[in-house]
């Protein structure tokens, strides 16, 4: 207790990051080439944290510190570890290791873990299984990617719906293996359907001779083996689920998903949503190197190159009117930049909305309405701001109006193009993230230039 | 069966929004004022859709359908309800309906529920709640926002530490009143410490006369009652925790967290990194109204339009070098805007893995110096084939040469722009995605345009 103690200032400060210290120290033991130490420094960290570490120091030390100590990647650490370092780990890991850690692993953590790997590496960790684990992972890699199938465990609780109370608990007492975590037992019928299920905690509390199906879950739900897991991580969240069973295409059960699991996927949902806002691929990690990190941009940053000569090519159609009033240069950008930023804040709003489901086909219409009217509202306001520093400051009224209109009309179609652009996408069941900064701004820069100098054509020369 | 059956093929595709039909049918209803109806149409819906459902309707309908039928609030709906509508709900409740509802939620939903309330409405629902339970909110609203100890529950289902499994469960069994939902029985000693949890079903599965703290977890860790919730979500999410208890400054047991609140903290810190890293203010809602989106939107707005008065001021003082060569007018936005997008990509990856403690004092060198030679190497890619432009369209080698060199600059900048923005907000405590999207592309357009027009001038001129 006295050293919990100790500690206590700082523990409403903990953050949970790995300690620089710590890190600097274990680098030191790499480079010293001391299992030992190594061994003995990282004892204290969960398997996350391991992983964690392995991904944030550099790509020499990594393999070093895993030709020095390769037996403290165990099965929990190998499971753990980022995927955009993993088939690099497993090809330092020697065969024995890593078939240790792997038989360490329950079937849906091997499904997880092996389901990015290329073809040899699968096969090496498929043929360090044993007979009957090979053959769960090879079934579970049946179901497509990103479903409920592939995220599911296969070992499910259950029990026959007449049992009672203290029937279930005999029988998980003298059960050969329980899964590692389980929170409810299934109730099926003679054909393996679940018909529901009952918490452990209403299992504790009732006598042994009250029957299961009077303390069954109101919240009880399924979800078909198909699914998919961002639409089942969704259901978790919306519903307060802590388990939920996966049924075939008959209604049988198959699996059992569990809330950490869909915990996870909710937050590889989130970080795709701001990499791919942020024209990113997806799947780029802070233990990238630059060679994988330049491939991954690069194509976003040619798409905008593409549509920025886009925009210099409206620009370069009225370079006679800048030519007779060269403050147009200077003032341009600005239309262009408010219709970005106004359109990017309509953009995540209603990508953020698509994804919580709170923008729907019923809405739609009333949202699209109030974003319009919304970049209205900021339009003129602007417009009159920007309308009196155009007539202030370069002494000029009609340049005043020029931007003041400019301004109103590229921030209403900046708040259309913010809701209308990801929405088409989600109908199409596009990702409604990807690539929409890119289009939104792209209408933006080109229709706030072409308003501009346009006007500034008409009303100036 | 049979009528799920027929339900079959739609259910892989099931994405839980709201019915569109089944609300053009409830809003129906409401403009009839038929209250039986929309008591039958929502009876299948969950709290949660019901709470959706008075998010997603526009105002007008949310205040007739509450005026219809104020008992479709019940406990659970309200607790579902988004802050944003929050108080306009609770306004329009007829106080008996209020109270009743009130009443039937556990002390840390109500706290949930209470936190945001402008005071008048806070003291109405105080006052609803019987003696005990005011008592039980009002302590802990006595903890600062965001702490774990407005995120946990009082009630823990708590057993000494000697006591064996048949103990534990003949002490569940006579329990007046047991929490919701438990996962855990906690270990105490004497004083209330917390000394280590067993899960339930490790508890079920073990004999009567089994010891409890020979079935602990190892995995169990405790809180400190005023960590940061988000701290605490990440801690759930990287140590796969189920439940963890909360204790005072004497580490002794105050009460319990559980996943499905930290599941909920992690949600709403992604939707504000969402929000923020597109300058909207976190608490925008679908369902806000226009002169709330107006009033959040517009303070990000004013920020921009003055950074870009900045760029604009930057321009005009090359104004002669763009009179002697329009053409610059037109380049000069793409250098900008490659930069912008650069940064952009650089700010959102940085801010990912600041949120999941992946870029830390140890490798933040190493993750600055590989974005730099990012940047460079993109920079060259990008300069080669706008040198290229420069030259092959506007024939002139010397332009292609300026925007070449522009090119590099801006890129190598943006990407350490867009790193050590949040880095130095981080630093200083504050959210890394605040604002540091607009501060990127400030940077950006202000060093692109003043390196490729300086550069024009000097080289061009």
């Amino acid at each position: 207790m006295a050293e919990q103690k100790i500690e206590d200032p700082e523990r409403e400060d903990e953050d949970y990051a790995l300690d620089a210290a710590l890190v600097g120290e274990i680098l030191e033991a790499v480079e010293e080439g001391d299992a030992a130490r190594l061994e003995s420094l990282t004892e204290p960290l969960h398997a996350a944290d391991i992983a964690d570490l392995l991904e944030q120091i550099g790509p020499n030390e990594r393999r070093d510190l895993l030709q020095i100590w390769p037996r403290g990647i165990d099965g929990e650490v190998l499971s753990e570890i980022d995927e955009s370092i993993r088939e690099e780990v497993i090809e330092y890991l020697p065969r024995e290791i890593l078939t240790e850690a792997v038989r360490e692993l329950e079937s849906d953590d091997v499904v997880d873990l092996i389901q990015d790997l290329e073809e040899p590496q699968q096969e090496i960790i498929l043929e360090a299984l044993e007979e009957g684990d090979r053959a769960a992972v090879e079934q579970s890699l049946t179901y497509p990617e990103y479903s409920a199938g592939r995220l599911m465990q296969r070992e499910v609780v259950t029990a026959p719906e007449h049992w009672t109370v203290g029937e279930a608990i005999d029988s998980l007492r003298t059960a050969d293996w329980l899964p590692e975590q389980f929170y409810h037992v299934v109730l099926v019928d003679p054909r393996q359907h679940p018909v529901g299920h009952a918490t452990l905690g209403k299992i504790l509390a009732s006598r042994r001779d009250m029957a299961l199906k009077d303390i069954l879950e109101d919240s009880f739900r399924t979800f078909h083996v198909l699914q998919e897991e961002g639409d089942v991580a969704y259901a978790f969240n919306q519903y307060h689920l802590i388990s939920a069973p996966v049924v075939d295409d008959d209604d049988r059960l198959v699996g059992v998903i569990t809330i950490d699991d869909a915990m996870n996927v909710l937050d590889e949902e989130h970080e795709e949503d701001v990499l791919r806002l942020a024209g990113v691929g997806e799947e780029s990690s802070i233990s990238d190197g630059v060679r994988e990190t330049v491939r991954q941009r690069t194509p976003w940053l040619l798409i905008n190159l593409l549509t920025a000569n886009l925009s210099a090519f409206v620009i370069s159609q009225f370079s006679g009117t800048i030519q007779s009033l060269v403050a147009l240069a200077a003032l341009m950008p600005i239309v262009a930049s408010m219709g970005g930023n106004a359109g990017t804040q309509s953009l995540a709003v209603a990508v953020r909305a698509l994804a919580t489901r709170n923008l729907t086909r019923s809405n739609a219409g009333r949202v699209v309405r109030r974003e319009a009217m919304v970049g209205a509202i900021n339009g003129f306001l602007f417009a009159v701001i920007m309308g009196a520093v155009g007539w202030g400051v370069y002494g000029l009224p009609l340049l005043g109006l020029v931007i003041a209109i400019a301004m109103v009309v590229n921030l209403i179609v900046a708040a259309l193009a913010g809701t209308l652009i990801p929405l088409a996408l989600d109908w199409f069941d596009l990702d409604p993230a990807l690539a929409s900064g890119t289009f939104v701004t792209t209408m933006t820069d080109v229709v706030g230039f072409f308003a501009f100098l346009g006007l500034a054509t008409v009303i100036l020369l």
